[in-house]
């Protein structure tokens, strides 16, 4: 490790525990209070549970009319909640708007990218820049930090819920425009920047900017304002945010505050969102399917917890998981014997400090009335759901000495959202199909299976100075935009001898989509070595060869014509008319090395590749083990002591031989080994 | 029989015959009127034809102004029609709108779901509520009964055609909140009905209310809101319906009425539209192939024609059919030799006291011209399609003894509106996949197969009083909603001694589709004797199986996890983490017996399972006789004969052999048998 | 030869060479333009280029303040051109408007048909009627007109880019009544021939139309209001060129003007708009996929061009195509080797001109800028790209003999706009899935393969008084529609001797969309001897078969049941009811003959048909030599000398035996040969 463990503060101040839980609706059983909120609480205890997720989608409940609170029931049940020590997830209700609202002042009413205004209904339908709204907003979370700044059940803030969308209403134009000045000193820097002068769309006065729209036509062709128009509605939701905890962050200083994320969401940058939370937290839900698919599955999984984890860098929470079937799937099927306890106990191996579902009680109505619950419409701890909840709270239990510990990953792979939407948004290659998220996963997944511990940042992190020094291998597929100082920060770390591996689509365009001169990779060309002239997609029965060391890998997709300039060529292609040229070259620049994989291949190349790659960097891996296919090891670490966690996601029992010894996995099964940490 | 066999009156009073007869729009060939009419008659009784209807869509022909009737060209055809003596089925005009009404009144043009208004164009373009357009409704309709109350061919009334759509304006908002105040006592009891708590969803006013919408996101997910808008839609029509049929009923009293259906259209509960007409008249255009195909989509047919007698339990009229292709559909095929014999004679044989086709003549413009028709463009009789239609005349005539003739049916299968509306609406299992009409065909088909005499009813025919008392079998597949009555019923039916079969999705959620608490299958857990804990979603490629008596029978799509609890079980599943759990059990309640299949099977396992129950409980059969695949028969009787439908629908020839004859079938072959009843 | 041989005059007055080169913006590189405009000019030079077309989407760069005009730039790059030896194409910048003028006068942007207006952006965006519209670009094409008049580079006026769309504004429904004025002599003529009593359609006032509408169902049911909506909208655009050209006519009457087609784009009648141009050019993109596909995407193009030199019988520009990858594809495939050259070549043989790129140098931001281009992102001569074009450069120059020669076609192909709204409007058959292009060009590419050279032509010129008299074959596939005329003439054409072959699926409607009555093929029964009593739609997995000479040639998707009447039987249905009635006939009639296909075939059928007719005929051929499948041979002839070229569209290398010479081709190579003529 290039830098020291660190072993973090529990994420509820006091609350040295795994926290188990989940959401909880009360509010939508005020009728039966007296027996079910009662029995709510034995059931809890019963599974083990020892946090409640609370408030979400309450305001109807707690502001029925303007101005007038009901507190009442809330206050019940947090006494309930303390009494049994349960710790308080209290979220504020901005998720959705009491109708009131919406009919007293329309303002609050999302506008679509069509420029129609919503109706009432929904979720987060309402402008995040509408005064109106940010005022009620501040008058109801003062309200609930007033009231309960004091509550022993208080353990965490939950600010609305899965933030998303964007609006396009005239106040948010007006402050898209405002947001623009701040970005380019000059109209002529804007239009240079979006290379306006395609189609006479150069603009000649900044009132005439608008957000993006397909109704019309057109302005969606410029991309760098559809670029600008994300980084906006991005510094919206921060600036949203903020606004919601400045009243929390007065009243209730030392209760941390977090607000759930969904994995890739591409609709805001959580990279930058990450910086205004005390603490990462996220909604999980993979699509598990109980065969041999689930190994792709968990990789994934996998991979966006590491995502999830990296965005601060420290121990984050699971905020929403499905003790069962999720309900909005297009085939709900149940979590085969195992899953339960194996996606939750995946969390905590890569860094969650939480395991919460949603949600505890399965309500009578609505369009989640299906969704997987700890209780079910039966109302009792006799069904498999509560009892496999029931062994993931006794499991929890046993595993305080996780709380807190780091991640000692030395590879990183590289997701960029900003990158992500120029890539899809390009007209060209494969439009519309390019799959960036799963080319990372792909080379994501290489890593997983040999049980190295992984980062996945993006260019913020990359350019920031210093980060990349905690690595020793650097992974970028697709690094399609180049934003300012990442081919720098890149090359440096090659000079200092760090592993870096791009790959065909690299380099391309700047920060706002306007491609490189002088040639492709653009900035990266001299660490790479290379010239790519030319990238050929190829239908999807088509089919090249990476031909590498004896062995013909399938290329398919995307094949860029490249020049080996100071790189070596590895690799070639195997048929078509550019057979024999290079498909796979390192560069040896300064200390390190520089790769460059041509084409996206099939996971036989990816594991070739990086297994070896693996083995020549030393790169640490959780378990010195070869890892059956499907089945993962990842590691937390105190500094002193290692927690392994061995994870099957195939449905066939395997052996893992470690160390001189074997760990036998159940289908589906886990084992979690303690050791003394040994690097 | 548990009842007396009936000998209902002919349809229209005085005409003792089958009807043969159409669509007939001689307005639009007024300028070649002297020829053109005059052929028609000539032709129409070459073809055995004894009605035509005439007057739909022919508002603008009546009314071209505004309060200007022009009645000449009707009175005309009318006259011609008696004298040639082809009664007159007699439309209201309201099923489009002259242009004139659009201009003046837009108050007239429907409101779409996402609040847009439509323009003028189309059919079914109108407001139902709409003062202006009730008042000229009720103008146009009293005109022509007043005009044409003693004309000598007038024989029925045709309301409107094939009502449908909805409409959202402001009228009709308003119309449906006074509509939920009759259904809720106070807007506390809505907002607990539709469990509004969930997402902030309580209303705080009557006023908030409005019709759902996907436009603006969310209304969509209150179940209950959507339930009720559906059954206001019904409750819409019928209220129009009976604003239409006001002046004809005082003018004509004796003239019945009707509006044509189709079928399984899921916009109307039909068996709520179908107590307000007095004979049930529906189109059906099924789309045959001239394949081994035809079986399944004859066997759909004839569900839809039991389905349309069953709503009011008595003879009904075959409105529409094609004598030919049928223009709207993807691929419009011919009808192969004996297909339109054949697919006439079904629908007599299930019921049907009429034969009638869209159209009589071919029009030269406009999106139908190309649907077949017994004139063509060609314009004589020489044509296929005309002899076939000649050689339906000539069959029907000798069919005078089928009139007003009963259906012996002691099996009922349960199809129902409601049910459809909340299991397609919701969310989870397969979602938007759950095939409710494909499940309840299967069923049905299984009957089909034996000719065994079906009902199709409802949930508000099995609470009737008395209702059940007529079966000795009722089937109901994926019963996911138990309105009010409907398991009170069921147990009582069960309890003396009806045999009962149920499937998974059954008892899930009340009549504003709020699920059951305790277990499903909710009130019908007890006469059932099982819990079901869980259901599994498989994918498409999925397999499971039930194991019974020896043989494996498939299992996709949905698997539920039950508990036999005072059921015995019969099958068990036979793979994935429940293999040996029941997937079919027998629950003996009283004098009876209730059946419970967990999975979606093939039609493999329910030919089979319906097979024993049909010999058990010795429900009436049209044939005793092995039926090959595809081939049923069907019985009408007067209590002394019974006339036996044979009906072929493969492109096979077959035998059946029956009570020592043999009856030799064609391709797409029938047969007519006249006994003396057996029963 | 039934006409003489022509030689045409150069496109462009004085330049007597085919021209070579493309779309070039330098608008967009004023920031850099003291190095790329110098460069520009070097690199074009290069690779051979005599010609750029500068100007397009120029208008915001030309235009920037309403009123105040800024021509310095262009002025510049004009005079380096000149400088150059470069032809300006020089374009009118009415694609696209800038931002000031939507914002000023909002009727300048279009209306679509659900009457939303549009907001700004995109390319086409404008109302052709709007007199705000018509003023500016009077003015701005008046005051480029007026600059460079005497400018030694004009070469060319290039009229705005690829009109295309429609607008249903208020101003241009009033103008489409107005229209409809001219077409009907009154409000009754007019309902008679749209067939408006159908559904009460029938109008009472002029003022009652409108255009057609999705939104509002149904005025989309009425076909004829669908068929002179397309005629109003291609009048519009005449309207609009006619518009735009006056003041380029006034002030440079020697300069020839165009506008860029778009092959059979559906949205105008081309055979109407190019009676306005001087010149006809239009935009190649075919799909390459490097495979045997390429083959039957050859045809495709080549009926194309065969398509664009008919509209006015002389020879076209190649205003566009690609020297690479078309990045608006699906998959953005590059082209092979060879490619670039033998589609550049295909163009000519075909009759263009010249060879022309979209675009010069790529881009750098914008929907397009991955778009193949003459000079990469990379900047240098150095790319494969820049040498194919390069060498499609040098062999252009080596061809100034085939300058303004003729095509001896004999064969005409009919493909007819009005036809085809009609065919693909309608319900019935295969809706929506009639293929009125793939069948016309499976037609075409037989005589392709044989190296027939073909022209094709629509209804308007059949019925053009002596037209036919040039041709001894007439191929009518799918002649659905009659226009006024065309039967007349074509019988005539058969009565003289010509050979006339026509399909199922003729002579059903008049140009109002009316179905002839009496029989169909309508009025051409007598000329074919048949009469087509029903058309059989077959399912995607049917298949008939056309029984002919011994062999059993598939029949696919739509089979007609006709009867010979004067025609003798050459072919008979092989399977179902149909079996043994005709399926191919043929009818003597005066000294010609005309041909009945009553199915649609595949390819092999069509290939011995027409290999016979071909023979019988004598029609010339490019070459007397059996083509390799996938190859052809196209003729330019000047009546002294032939330029036969021999283009081979498949991945394999042939050769091809003609004269007693041997021709080798390598994979998707070609050969050009001068021989004198001998026809």
């Amino acid at each position: 490790m290039n830098r020291p463990i660190v072993r973090h503060a529990p994420i509820v101040p006091g609350v040295p525990h795994l926290l188990h839980g989940g959401d909880y609706n009360p509010d939508q059983w005020r009728a039966s209070k007296e027996t079910t909120w009662k029995e709510d609480m034995r059931l809890a205890r019963l599974a083990g549970i020892n946090t409640l997720s609370v408030g979400i989608f309450a305001w109807a409940a707690l502001e029925p009319e303007e101005g007038r609170y009901e507190f009442g029931w809330l206050d019940e049940i947090l006494d309930l909640m303390a009494e049994n020590e349960i710790t308080a997830v209290l979220a504020t209700p901005t998720g959705a708007r009491p109708g009131w609202m919406s009919r007293a002042y329309p303002e609050v009413l999302r506008v679509n990218r069509d420029r129609t205004r919503n109706r009432h209904g929904g979720r987060h339908n309402h402008c995040l820049t509408s005064p109106v709204y940010r005022e009620k907003t501040t008058a109801v979370n003062t309200a609930l930090a007033e009231r309960y700044k004091d509550h022993p059940a208080l353990g965490l803030w939950h600010l609305s819920n899965e933030y998303g969308g964007e609006c396009h209403c005239d106040l948010c134009q007006e402050r898209f425009r405002e947001y623009l000045k701040t970005r380019f000193a000059s109209l002529e820097e804007l239009n240079e920047a979006w290379w306006t002068a395609f189609w006479a769309k150069t603009y000649g006065d900044w009132s005439h900017i608008e957000s993006p729209s397909e109704h019309g036509r057109g302005e969606q062709d410029i991309h760098g304002l559809q670029l600008e128009w994300m980084r906006f509605t991005t510094e919206q939701f921060v600036d949203f945010y903020e606004h919601e905890t400045a009243p929390l962050k007065a009243i209730t200083p030392d209760v941390p505050r977090t607000t759930n994320l969904m994995g890739t969401y591409p609709g805001i940058d959580y990279f930058r969102l990450a910086q205004a939370l005390d603490v990462v937290s996220w909604d999980s839900y993979p699509e598990w399917t109980g065969t041999e698919k689930d190994a792709a599955k968990g990789a994934r999984a996998s991979f966006l917890h590491d995502l999830t984890r990296s965005l601060k860098g420290k121990p984050f929470m699971l905020m929403e998981s499905s003790p069962s079937a999720t309900n909005w799937r297009p085939v709900a099927k149940l979590h085969r014997p195992g899953v339960h306890l194996l996606q939750s106990l995946q969390a905590v191996a890569h860094g969650s400090d939480t395991v919460q579902y949603f949600q505890f009680r399965k309500g009578r109505g609505g369009s989640e009335k299906f969704h997987g619950a700890v209780v079910d419409h039966e109302g009792t701890e006799r069904t498999r759901v509560f009892q496999d909840v029931a062994e993931v709270g006794a499991r929890l239990a046993e595993l305080d000495g996780v709380v807190g510990t780091d991640t000692p990953a030395e590879v990183a792979v590289v997701y960029d959202w900003h990158l992500r939407w120029a890539l899809e948004d390009q007209k060209g290659m494969l439009q519309g199909r390019t799959d960036y998220e799963g080319a990372v996963v792909a080379h994501y997944r290489a890593f997983w299976e040999q049980g190295v511990p992984t980062d996945v940042i993006d260019s913020s992190l990359i350019a920031s100075p210093g980060h990349l020094d905690r690595y020793k291998v650097l992974v970028a597929p697709m690094l399609y935009m180049l934003r300012p100082g990442v081919a720098e920060a890149i090359d440096a770390f090659v000079r200092r001898g760090g592993t870096f591996v791009a790959t065909y689509a690299t380099g391309y365009v700047d920060e706002h989509d306007r491609t490189f001169l002088g040639g492709f990779p653009g900035p990266l060309r001299e660490t790479l070595g290379i010239w790519a002239e030319e990238i050929d997609a190829l239908y999807p029965e088509d089919r090249n060869a990476i031909e590498w060391d004896g062995t013909a890998y399938e290329a398919v997709e995307l094949c860029e014509l490249i020049h080996a300039e100071t790189a070596e060529t590895l690799g070639a292609y195997g048929s078509d008319f550019y057979a024999g040229r290079p498909a796979l070259t390192v560069n040896r620049r300064g200390e390190g090395r520089a790769y460059f994989i041509a084409a996206r291949t099939g996971d036989d190349f990816l594991a070739d590749f990086y297994g070896r790659l693996v083995a020549e960097t030393g790169v640490e891996r959780a378990l010195d083990a070869d890892l059956p296919p499907g089945v993962t090891a990842q590691v937390r670490t105190d500094g002193t002591t290692d927690f392994v966690f061995v994870l099957n996601f195939t449905p066939a029992a395997v052996s893992v031989e470690a160390g001189g010894e074997t760990v036998d996995l159940a289908p589906f099964g886990n084992a979690v080994v303690e050791r003394p940490r040994a690097h």
